[in-house]
């Protein structure tokens, strides 16, 4: 199977990261690629920015469509998410969503770690969408400016590990999610360093993916996740376009 | 003052439907001046659409960025209501943001009435991004094909009418939200045959933001209505990219 | 268009500051009458207080009716408010009602900045009337003895500030709701000192108020807000009892 | 030990029927006091209503305070009762509340039958108050005006037996709640007929009240069920006065 | 009448505080007998011993079946409580479920005071199931280990009263619930030390069952606490299974 | 990798089905146990049948501990699911959790299709359990006696494709999901027939435990997850009592 993973964002370094915890997560089988947002910005933190990425992200989905078997929305706050959905006939899974489930799966209250406080707006209504809120322990950030969106990890690696004790020891969390394309892989490297399972949103996605492709669920022709009725439209990138000539008589 | 009303859709028939009832609606020394998507579908039903109008409003804005002092999203649903509330320096409200606070102003609980069945998730979602669902006696809808969206009122003015006295007598409703840019204007022709308060989204949006230019609140500076954190992009419309690169110092 | 405000209190010295500011908020054809409570308390913290506070505004409402065209109940916590809706035929608001409505189009999460501790839980449940609690980020309230109920903005300035600011920085909230009649004002003097938008209970009620007289809301005739159904009563005030009589046949 | 029952209305011949089911829920050395408020309506539909009744309630409740170990608020709907448990040192409990807590002890979902339709609003947010709507699983109500109120159990036997088949039927109800003074000894009357308990509220309310008695709890000095605090007052009834002077210094 | 008192532990201790309590909060004409179960764990702190505690309640409450009028379950966090209200035919209450009840009725908002970490996270699950965690001003817990679960009370008095202050100066309880049996009895002891209502598992569950009795509900016969349907079993014990047979027919 | 799938029903029938749709559902390379419960019922119906299917499934998950790499509980309800996660440490998930995750990455809003009116409160609870209620459209149910538990599917196929459509058109349902284990495979047969996804309880189960495992999340140490603390028991089958006595040091 051949997985589309949609950076929403412009970092290509974000991207690389994202591509290796992807490739390691993902069954021999199965193909990655990965498209970089071709406008937008460096990275998400505010509803503004969310708003961006998911239009770049629709570009990219229907640009490469028929291409995939899936889709993943690499950024934490899942820009776009629902609407692409509707959009596509494959299965399309995002960061949060994908962790916020892994983590009901593994516990019954969970805590999110991030990387700047400014995002954590943008993270708590993300997960309120979900509504799962009421098993949201805490959010915690980093509270420093980030050099470099590539190198967070390497940068900030013992506060990181910091905020995940104190999620579990102050907050009650049963389970902690290292939250942001940036922070991709990062679980990977310090799960057996903490007291509770560490939920990672890349290989969360890549693996729920997977699962959902295997199931074979159908596209939906009816319900709020058919796509959009056809309807006169204007000064749509051509994809975008054709698929919404495909969609549903009204 | 002047108050820049953006119709999140391309349909002009529905942006004269608007500029009616939001002069009618404002002060005599209010100045209203209606701008139409440039690009986008001819009404907004799914979140996908929304995600394409919010895109296409937030650039609306950011283009005539210093000839309002402030500014209306004009479709039901709010497309991109609270990422364009970030970027922009005076006020910003959205039809059904507007509508829910008049109506919890006038009772308790409220019905929306639309133009189409597939529209209710959108707008039940919506309703819950303002974490008011719980006061949402129901969504009841049209439910036939619209000849043009134009004369939606015109076309199906009877059942509308069923529709509004169903909510009272059968789901509770203390207030009728009569909701959508197409349906602008309707509440003030029929107000007088029902039997509880019935509020328009233009007039109530319109009114509210004269409101809230007069109390003149400050633009945040912290919090996650800020403007967005100075950070790289690329490809933007250069009227977002100019409000972009105004925002904060991280 | 003439407003009644009415003081749920006893406090001549709180009604001069509610007079000021609702004044200098109102448009400048609006005509202002302020009313003080014949009986009552100095101050509402407390359900009881709230529960003569609400008899109180109800019996100056009906004396007064047919002589203005709105209501402001003025006293955070909305004494009687959801009551006197039912009983009057013109628009009625309360200080915290409109507050949150208007916080609720500012921001997605507000703070309370309260004069005691002991109100708080009076205040949250006034929050919880109108389902909006889970948009409260934090009540903070001033811990020390009032010295004088006219004078605590002068006798509390630097403490009420910090609270404003660990409000937004410590809790969260996108906006500061500065409650109660007797800090009527003190919005409007510090809002340019402090980075996220300030609301006050008195300006926001006046403006909303006009918002809702111009709109011209039919008095419901049907639903929960209906007046209360003609039958017998006995040993009301006389301005009561005949806007009673005027009322629904069962 | 003393009760002192008060009817929020002006019924006697209500008073009566909750005279007598109080009597006989009411263990063999338990006196029960039945006082009818001195001013107000015949029965209370709505939120006004509930206004009125609550001070009306609380001057009684003061005017006799000394002489009882506990109070009954005898309306449903608890007209004044969190305030009345402020100003009272001994338990207050109303018949709401404890039929709420009987269902709570007997089921997990529970429906509640009412008198009239207009009643229906005033008892969901009275649920609401106790948190416990998404455990309610309907509310329905007679709809045909009431000959009498004294003899609303007799004139429309057949569809309240009716209502209560069809909220275990049709709404999944574990318990039913007959619900409202006028239907006092109803639920004694029926229970046998009935497939699910069946909760009255005065029976309930007078048990509970004798256990919250015998378990003898403190009354707070902390926190908002503290007396108010003491600051000055005007024009309020002499009992009234009196018990305020006796509260908390701030 | 007679009431059960199952203690869903092994601690024989622990049934001696319970016996104890149970009596002292007991009206004089009710016979109290202690059962202590046959298997299981010294006391139970988390979802897996509430799990085994839950099967052994079962078994204890329906070998005596017959020979009582009522059932508590009397560890807090009620194990198996809704099961065996489905297949007992006479009220069962529980230790959390009782003292929910008493709180809400004495205060709005109420903490819970546990002793251990472990057990903080089911009990918030236990006052979930209730739909009451919106009250639920916080749990506090003790954080040492416990020397003999039959003398907590004495080993930790200090530091338990110290926990009481805390949730009313900090966390706004207006009632503190102690929780668990090992602490049963320690309410009573000192209540006149605190300055909020104190209330105590076994002695809330007591009162409570004799209400209930009192007011003899019917067993339900509709609904989801009828008896299961009967069906084929195997392997269970006997008094389970001539339960179990008594039940409806599909 | 091995799979234990465990049947907390006495139904060999049953066992069958679920080991036919996990075979077909998991990877060429999972080796999947089915075992049945050795006391019990036929099927879980109500709370106390999934009381007694916990105990049994936590005994056979005890007994084969070590035998497999991660756990199915597979009755729709997931008796005793979260007290399994604490005491095994490996992956353990249930049908109606697996479900509930499956459609909420396919939707928003989703329905259940059961076997028996009786089993509805059941599942209304398990749904509450994970704070996703409010994503529930409903649940609709067969409400005719089962022949036979093991041709439920063959039986009722008819109207349990009725109950699909029913949940789309009239309720609003995204998703469908078919719950319990009688059902099994249905999903598979019919989804090509039906206008949204179908989600079948086991085939959730077995894809997601198969992704859980392959991301390896670390045994809890901390939290509420973690081993039950190490404290005396009495009674306990061998194989619990082995785990019991490897936990936590309190």
């Amino acid at each position: 199977m051949k997985i589309l993973v949609i950076n929403p964002n412009i970092s290509e370094s974000v991207s690389a990261l994202i591509q290796t915890e992807a490739q390691r997560s993902a069954s021999p089988d199965t193909e990655i690629e990965v498209a970089t947002a071709p406008f937008g910005v460096a990275y998400i933190e505010t509803r503004f920015e969310a708003l961006v990425g998911a239009y770049a992200s629709a570009c990219v989905a229907a640009e490469r469509h028929g291409s995939y078997d899936g889709v993943v929305i690499a950024a934490f706050g899942d820009p776009g998410l629902q609407g692409i959905k509707e959009l596509i006939d494959v299965p399309v899974v995002g960061l949060t969503e994908s962790s916020l489930l892994t983590a009901a799966a593994l516990g019954q209250r969970f805590s999110i770690i991030a990387i700047s406080p400014r995002i954590k707006a943008w993270y708590r209504e993300t997960v309120e969408r979900s509504h799962l809120a009421s098993r949201l322990a805490s959010i915690r950030a980093l509270d420093e400016p980030l050099r470099d969106i590539g190198s967070v990890q390497q940068d900030h690696a013992t506060k990181l590990k910091a905020l995940c004790s104190q999620v579990v020891d102050d907050d009650g969390a049963d389970v902690i999610i290292i939250a942001g394309a940036p922070l991709a892989g990062l679980a990977r490297e310090i799960r057996n360093e903490l007291p509770v399972p560490v939920v990672d949103g890349v290989s969360s996605a890549v693996t729920q993916l997977e699962s959902l492709i295997r199931l074979g669920p159908k596209k939906a022709t009816k319900g709020s996740f058919a796509q959009p009725p056809i309807k006169p439209n204007l000064g749509l990138p051509e994809p975008l376009e054709r698929l919404l000539s495909s969609g549903q008589t009204h």
